[in-house]
């Protein structure tokens, strides 16, 4: 499949936080900049009605637009288990569901990922071998970005999963983001408080030792700096520290631009300054505007399934929605999987 | 023990990667700051004196600053085995012998933390009930700063250390730091993947509990972005994450300030504006910089040890200096002792 086939997605309407007044304009937005998408938009009805309704979109959008009727949405906190037994007719259930039957290759939600996760292993199945999936994020580094995983859903791992969260994430690495179109052979690291072989605990150590032997460009230890100094294409760690690294990533961008433009504000010449640098700063903003790279894949699935972070805009969610059309079209679970079989990368019992 | 009494230190002069040409002008700009400390500096004499013949020192100053001889030097990679066998002539540990034996009540030392550990067990102890130090840091955050614990001293810890570091976090937090004096009763977070008493894996699940009993100002769990949202004075976690979110942080903060130094220099205009807005820039880079902040603890011992980190500049080592003076005179570790035993917080077996 090339970048540009046709493709069908179905988008969760009321993911979690995310509401059809999101959702739906941002569904707009995508089919509006591919016109071999097609989206299968689950929810209540008359809700994703009247938000296309307050869009008046052109007809060419709204024919690769479908609407699946759910009638329940699972809220942010729901439990897995909940979900499991009485989440059927929710809208993000009947995301998943269209993957599963084939009548769509990738789904999206801004939904809870406990809840992502549930029914992505129950509708779409774990690939062989693996025993949990994983999720991936891409940063901004110094040269463009880092892929980091896994970001939480695995919080105590072994060191075959890190072996495996290595494997996903040199398929998933998106070189093509920061233009390079430099998917093949991405530097791997895996996270540890130090570079030398002596350092970390047992089950990086034993990771570390399973890495080298594999044909994967895999560079060694790195450090928490290494992360954004582009000496990596892909960071992997356990979900505890990976989620960690990277919500105080976001917060520590956050901060900065906030204290910067207040700074700037405190002199009548550090006001005249930032208007004069105004372009420059809009651009670093952006390219570190943590939201701006929306949209993390469930990697370890038998289908493509991309989260939303919860309360994204709709160009966050456009974001996440074209991620999840790409990924299908690269056939990254597939391509995981036949890597994981051809090196019996099995994760421990 | 008041803020300015008379106080001895003990500062290791040739720390791991930090020469005598830095650890010797600190020491005099230490002294010149402080006119209540004096120094015993260790190391190989001649070297010593030669770095001290280069700055031609007031006598005041000489008066106040005397050197231990040792003859050698633990290097950066050396095995806490070894140090512990051989390094009894190291002028690490004469650093940590001056105050073991009574003639210094603090240690600073750049070496590496490993050997620092080894030492800081060996020859101050352990305070009754504590099974390993942990490593702290303070690092800037939007209102002044958050204690961090641990940096990498426990990769994997149990609840009860969790509960330990957030002691010795709370007796150890710094409020004089961002000139509030507020050491009172700082605000307690313990990092995890969400705010939710259900999320989390069972260690930090069992040291949450644990930390509602006590009378400590805990406020639950937070997540990593809380680390610079202000809201948190001290945030403990175990040293793998740890050292993972100060040292990503460390490199975050870095990438950032020199893509917005390119940013600026790419055009006419906002060349002029950073011109313009340079003082803004320069106090926020000095706000944020993380070597600024120099001077780590290593908690839970009997008396004060404090690293600076490796290839520190006499600024940083200053700042490292100054930080030992300061928790020695304010009884840290006799503090930690005390809450530790009335609230019966022993490490579990």
């Amino acid at each position: 499949m090339s970048l540009h086939d046709p493709i069908v997605l179905s988008v969760d309407g009321h993911g979690g936080d995310q509401e059809e007044t999101v959702t739906v304009p941002a569904c707009l937005r995508a089919l509006e900049a591919d016109s071999n998408l097609s989206i299968r938009l689950t929810g209540q009805p008359e809700r994703l009605q009247a938000a296309l309704g307050q869009q008046s979109p052109a007809d060419h959008l709204c024919e690769r637009l479908e609407i699946i009727a759910a009638s329940t949405v699972i809220p942010m906190d729901a439990k897995p288990v909940a979900v499991l037994r009485r989440g059927q007719d929710s809208s993000m259930w009947r995301a998943f569901e269209e993957v599963a039957e084939g009548r769509a290759q990738a789904c999206v939600s801004g939904g809870a990922t406990s809840a992502m996760m549930a029914l992505g292993v129950k509708l779409l199945g774990l690939l062989p071998g693996i025993k949990r999936p994983a999720l991936m994020a891409h940063v901004p580094s110094a040269h463009g970005y880092v892929a980091l995983l896994d970001l939480g859903a695995n919080l105590n791992v072994d060191a075959s999963q890190l072996v495996q969260f290595a494997v996903m994430g040199s398929v998933a690495f998106d070189g093509a983001r920061d233009g390079s179109e430099n998917d093949q052979n991405p530097a791997i690291g895996l996270l540890n408080v130090g570079r030398e072989d002596s350092k970390g605990h047992v089950v990086v150590k034993a990771a570390h030792q399973m890495l080298q032997g594999l044909p994967l460009n895999y560079i060694g230890f790195v450090e928490g700096d290494d992360l954004f100094s582009g000496h990596v294409d892909v960071a992997v760690c356990d979900g505890f520290a990976g989620n960690l690294l990277l919500k105080s990533g976001e917060g520590l961008v956050r901060m900065l631009f906030s204290e910067l433009s207040r700074s700037l504000k405190s002199s009548l010449s550090s006001r005249l300054g930032a208007v004069l640098s105004r372009q420059a700063f809009t651009e670093l903003v952006a390219r570190f505007d943590p939201a701006a790279h929306n949209g993390a894949p469930l990697l370890g699935l038998n289908r493509v399934a991309v989260k939303s972070h919860g309360g994204a805009n709709c160009r966050e969610m456009t974001v996440a929605i074209m991620e999840a059309s790409r990924e299908a079209r690269r056939r990254i679970p597939e391509k995981i999987g036949s890597l994981i079989l051809e090196h019996r990368l099995e994760a421990e019992e």
